[in-house]
């Protein structure tokens, strides 16, 4: 259950920490003119061949950076670069789009002198347009990689889209007496669903970690953290989260028998969590932070069911944004999750504010709650009373914002 | 496959029929007072004892009135009239709506003569509120039902909520030599998903009909119709489609075996359908109908998966509304669907501007396509290239008055 990592002292937030705190890597961002006037191609580069590990779309159509990329990592399980352009999703893009893609992956390798399955690729942005290769070869040329917070800043705006925010996060741990850093670099604010919609996230630790343990830590966390999330409902071709693992820590090898594997993994939760909650926030004309925790569930899978059902309703979303106590709405969504419920033994309370017990209204304070909505973030609070299933979710309210920024994001 | 039902001939429409045109009904409606100066209480009434059947949503939370229509039509199967009211869902009320839902249906019954059981109760509204019984009481009292135009404007007024346009239809078929008639009147216009949420429809007909045959017509065309309209993926704990068929077209008993069975079901299709189209047009703050066909999936259950996931995005809809001819979010709706869909063989097109073929971007006049959705109503076509399945859905844009009327709506 997520609610416990913020009571877990272990985790150390680094503040003003990213990709570039734990030691060993590098990155840049650059203009390669693939848009107006703002970085579009970057790369996280590690001076040591990595471990790695990577959670990809589940749409059916995953465009070619994700196929690139499995390629690469199937291979050997090693990666010294990640390469990532915004503006041009290379996806619907048929074999000339994966033609691009392996060519981005080339370009980038030869620069940094390494093997080409050694380099991750990854784009966002417009679906069915191919990419402008030539701009993509020269801005890999012109790109320059440090260890500087300018060259993290580079980075981190390259990737971005209609993100207002450039997302970060760091947090470490003590294991066999080192510090292990996990530095972290997000985008995402639109198509924001259960898996990982329209959104990249990039994550960078010194701890000494097999290729294998990485994948299945990070499996598992996705399933709390991005998959949790939701702007708008709908999922894209092109996301990806992806970990590189430099061992620079010196811990001993991380594994389940590990005696202190489970603090890395509150240390990778803490951080995915932290990115995806700072992408809800971000999302498409957000003016709140939706937070929803659901107790009592039959188990922790269908209380992340309702809790991501509520987060997603453009009902509840909208009465969020308009200050609106319309608990009715949360039971809308629940009523229509197909998670098991009892409609006669449910609580529901907005901060602090109970509002429905037992299935039955009680009388509350209209002006408290409207006050209390007006939050920068507003948790919404679920018990069913079936269990001890738990689980949470992070939304954003729905805006006139949302509307205006979708209706006219291609033109 | 629904797309079939507009060549049929057989099947009349009858320009401003409704729930009166079938022989042997009357209606009515009044202002209860439960809302400001609008009609809020509304009876359909059959002249004799009527066959009946009824399809409810799948939430969670069903609304005290669903049960005790559920009551009702379980005893004998039979119903002679319908109270319905708006503005209180009562829904979430525990016992006591139960008891007012009852109390409701009994007033009814009182006022008109009839056994409890050959009255249906349903309401529309504000989850979460108590129903206001006084003025229920003095409401039914007030009511007088009748035959004419305005008798049919005073019910299809009384049942609306966030509704701009009042829902009416009805169309007929030769059968037996005879005119069988169905009109029907509905109310619906937030929280449209997929198992008819918020939504309120009626129907009536001199068919000849049990009550058994009826419920299995209503159950398949309810699943290719109401079930197939989206406006913004919320469902309700309120929603009800009822028929009446009390006989009076003296045709000869319909049932599967009849030879002319198909042509009721068309006959009921065609009714259910428009009052579905209808409903998604009038969308909350929409300002086009949406309509999506599906061909070649594997199956029509898979064709009408996907068919909705598209008219139910919040990014297509947008787009509509935006008049952008984004097609890579279509391609979003579509791979994120769960059903099978081969990544390299899908064909988009925008009305008669095909956009997609074999997955691979074609070029098109994009001044066209601009043109072409500022229509008042947009069609969208895919083919998956996989099998027979076909099916359709209907939605509507997502506009800035959708975020505007629901940001505020209970207050």
């Amino acid at each position: 259950m997520y609610q416990a990592l913020t009571d877990q002292k272990l985790i150390k937030e680094i503040h003003n920490g990213g990709i570039l705190t734990p030691e060993g890597f590098m990155c840049g961002g650059v203009h390669a003119g693939l848009r107006y006037n703002k970085h579009d191609l970057g790369m996280i580069v590690s001076e040591t061949p990595s471990s790695c590990a990577a959670v990809y779309t589940t749409s059916h159509f995953q465009a070619a950076p994700l196929l690139v990329t499995q390629e690469s990592i199937t291979q050997e399980g090693v990666l010294q670069a990640i390469v990532v352009n915004s503006a041009c999703a290379n996806a619907c893009t048929g074999d000339q789009g994966y033609l691009d893609a392996l060519k981005m992956r080339s370009l980038a390798a030869s620069k940094l002198g390494f093997a080409e399955h050694h380099v991750a690729v990854a784009s966002t942005g417009v679906i069915g347009e191919f990419m402008q290769m030539e701009k993509i070869e020269a801005g890999i040329k012109r790109l320059t990689i440090g260890k500087r917070a300018d060259d993290a800043e580079a980075f981190q705006t390259a990737i971005l889209t209609t993100d207002i925010v450039m997302k970060q996060c760091c947090y470490s741990a003590e294991i066999d007496g080192m510090t292990v850093h996990i530095g972290g670099a997000a985008k995402g604010s639109g198509m924001i669903h259960p898996n990982m919609a329209t959104m990249l996230g990039f994550l960078t630790t010194d701890a000494v970690i097999s290729s294998e343990h990485l994948s299945a830590a990070l499996k598992g966390v996705t399933n709390t953290t991005f998959n949790q999330i939701t702007v708008d409902g709908d999922v894209s071709t092109n996301d990806m989260v992806l970990v590189m693992a430099n061992g620079a820590a010196a811990n001993k090898p991380l594994n389940p028998d590990h005696p202190e594997w489970p603090v890395f993994l509150e240390l990778l939760k803490e951080s995915c969590a932290s990115l995806a909650k700072q992408i809800a926030r971000d999302g498409e004309g957000a003016t709140k932070l939706i937070e929803v925790s659901v107790a009592g569930a039959i188990s922790d899978d269908e209380a992340r069911i309702i809790a991501k059902k509520i987060a997603g309703s453009n009902l509840v979303k909208t009465a969020v944004y308009g200050a609106d106590a319309n608990w009715g709405r949360i039971i809308g969504a629940i009523g229509q999750s197909q998670a098991t419920v009892n409609p006669k033994t449910v609580d529901i309370a907005l901060g602090d504010i109970t509002m429905l017990q037992g299935s039955t209204p009680i009388a509350f304070d209209e002006n408290g709650a409207k006050d209390y909505l007006m939050n920068d973030k507003v948790q919404i609070f679920v018990d069913l009373h079936l269990g001890d299933g738990k689980g949470m979710a992070w939304g954003c309210d729905l805006s006139y914002d949302y509307v205006k920024i979708n209706a006219s994001y291609r033109t």
